[in-house]
């Protein structure tokens, strides 16, 4: 191991015996963690080539289960989002792109610090389970083409053992290793074909456009050597997406959206992920036709029929979709105003995720538990003219006093005289 | 410390604060090895200020005892060499510098892997014991002004654990972690000045100038931090050092030195590095002044008569001063021929030292037993010419069959029809 750090320390390129080799002894204990610290952090130095990347994912991969999806017709497509605030897409796209033929083995995340997370906006309808059984979860994407879980404790545990290692040791933000970490487990979801969300901006992970690129290149290079069909769309997280952060709230987002209703920039990248997804799935033969498709299906009411199958093939209560009131509602709503009048001319968008965070709405720590009423609705986004007093967000809080995280709210806004220019919501696409 | 980590990680510097609890919590088991090798290897990479190194150098100094010296009167001066082959430099040196009126408290290592060290040297005089107690070792520098011993097990115990956790994580180059290492237990041994002999060529651990310059400029600052005066020379190992490599064989070639015979190179050196050490330790207003002196105390015996104290205080026979063939011999005598005629213009010190060791004379690992008779003696050096089926060199060994080493010797040796460039034996200094 002494050799096969010193050579990646050194910049050289780890072979895929080197790679299988050292994953293998340090799930087994024979390496010991300090000398893969070591070697995470001159993988944060030097990063990895495409091939190597991929290597790591396999084997990484390889450590657990893997899921096979054979015995489901059609080509599977599944959508992974690297994360960011008031991204609530998952939830109108899965059963918009299942409402057209595609399958959509979806296995989705929970939300830690700033960061919200499908399961858990989820879970805030009352009765729904994410915990299902690979069996069951195979069973409900084969009889009606949808289900949304979490994964097993027996995907890529290799990948498990190495981000907690990370999160311990400062290599956390290594393009490579970030890759490699989302690939072993979107590969094991045994899907044939994936479309990548890489947010970019102050709420993303990747806060440059350059590193956005740089991940997504290398998640579709990882995808492009597993032989799963794979996209990426780099989606603008300057601001939240749509109006809405915290979970029961991102929930009534979605619906409306799927009555087609809800925020422009939420149905618009949900309509153009979903026409990525329907064109690996071969359902349409152009990104074009795919628009239309999807327009139709959230038009005439086919994609909020299939949300409702998926509740209550999960076992939640589809009622919600017809009365949203049935989620949980927070028992305050505090206004914070704009000190001043001009443009909306910056979002701090990290600070706003950590405010929901702070309500109750999102973790700390892993494992937290959370309250799944509250957030903020934003009634001001970048680029709009505010007068001094204007109503800037609402606070839903189970608490009385919000004073400190409204002024946090406060402060997240820039509010200036000139108007700004706003980021278009998809930089670019990446194949 | 992950947030230390990504600190060093993102280049900034390490405050004190910083760095002393670091260093205390690792020597106290609340920081686990594998956040210390994450940051060894961050540092590795992104390297140290000036202040960092010396920081780190007193907190690792301070995670054991320190010796004070003073009570002996006079300005202790201890010369530290990084390791080379044939380097036998300190023998004849401590006991001439002592004969002058500098006090030398020498502390020094045992050898590893290609290169030889003084303890094992001195041990191969019979009886020699280089284990003194803190208080023998005190008593003797301020009786008879010299003394060389190994280092205690309670100096700088946070330096052991992290060269260890270093070696095995492929963090040993790193020219911040290797400066503050050696002067952690420089700086423990109580001694006012340092000399250091900074190696350079292909029997160094540096083997570049630049590298060698920059490790000798951060010994220099730390000593400068530390009030401890120092100066460093860059010295060449791009050859072994005099004619012999291997512990009594060094024995035998240092008392010729002190008999003021001896190799020229050798000869030099040592007068070189007692210069500075007499200025240093103000026994003489400059260094021409100072050669001078030592060149007397060779010439007239001091030296030499100082040399057989220091045996004698240390439990060893000093009749091998007078006669060296009470130190160990070896059995068989084996010559090594040149294959054809030229000039020697090139010479593979490491390879060299790599075969006295396979003798016995070295060690592969720590705590490995050593044949002390074996070794090399050489009979050609860089830029002499020789015929075909000249001696390039003795193998003296305690087996017969050597044709494995005998090869490997010869092929160090490259020949050529041009007369070479030999390198100066002192490259530069730096204070």
């Amino acid at each position: 191991m002494v050799d096969l750090i010193t050579k990646k320390r050194d910049g050289q390129t780890l072979t895929q015996e080197e790679i299988e080799w050292m994953i293998d002894n340090y799930v087994s204990d024979a390496i010991p963690d300090y000398q893969m610290s070591a070697m995470l952090m001159a993988i944060y130095f030097n990063g990895m080539e495409d091939t190597e990347q991929a290597q790591l994912a396999f084997a990484m991969l390889h450590s657990g289960d893997v899921l096979n999806l054979d015995q489901i017709p059609g080509i599977k497509v599944d959508k992974h989002s690297t994360g960011g605030v008031g991204d609530k897409i998952s939830i109108p796209l899965a059963p918009l792109v299942a409402s057209l033929g595609v399958p959509i083995p979806m296995i989705s995340g929970r939300g830690l610090g700033h960061t919200g997370g499908t399961l858990d906006k989820l879970e805030s309808i009352p009765g729904f389970n994410v915990n299902l059984s690979e069996k069951e979860f195979v069973d409900l994407v084969q009889e009606h083409g949808e289900a949304i879980v979490s994964a097993s404790g027996d995907m890529a545990p290799a990948d498990r053992r190495i981000y907690a290692l990370r999160d311990v040791t400062g290599t956390v933000e290594s393009i490579p290793l970030i890759a490699s970490s989302i690939m072993s487990k979107k590969i094991a979801s045994g899907t044939n074909a994936l479309v990548f969300d890489v947010k970019v901006g102050n709420g993303a992970f990747m806060k440059t456009e350059e590193d956005a690129t740089k991940l997504a290149e290398a998640l579709v290079s990882i995808g492009k050597q597993a032989n799963v069909n794979s996209v990426a769309l780099l989606t603008d997280m300057s601001q939240p997406l749509g109006i809405t952060i915290g979970n029961s709230l991102e929930i009534a987002e979605s619906i409306a959206i799927l009555r087609n209703q809800g925020p422009k920039d939420v149905r618009d990248l949900t309509i153009k992920l979903a026409a990525q997804m329907l064109v690996l799935g071969q359902k349409a033969p152009s990104l074009e036709v795919a628009i239309g498709l999807a327009e139709d299906a959230l038009r005439d009411g086919r994609a909020l029929k299939k949300f409702k199958q998926l509740i209550q093939d999960q076992g939640g209560d589809p009622a919600v979709v017809d009365n949203p009131k049935l989620l949980p509602q927070a028992q305050y709503k505090i206004a914070v105003k704009a000190p001043r009048a001009g443009y909306v001319v910056g979002i701090d968008t990290n600070a706003l995720g950590v405010a929901v965070m702070q309500l109750g709405g999102g973790r700390a720590k892993k494992d937290a538990a959370l309250d799944l009423a509250v957030g903020l609705v934003l009634h001001k986004k970048l680029g709009t003219p505010v007068s001094e007093g204007d109503t800037l967000a609402m606070i839903h809080a189970n608490q009385e006093d919000v004073s400190a995280i409204a002024a946090q709210v406060q402060q997240a806004y820039t509010i200036d005289s000139n108007v700004p220019v706003v980021p278009p919501l998809i930089h670019k696409v990446i194949r």
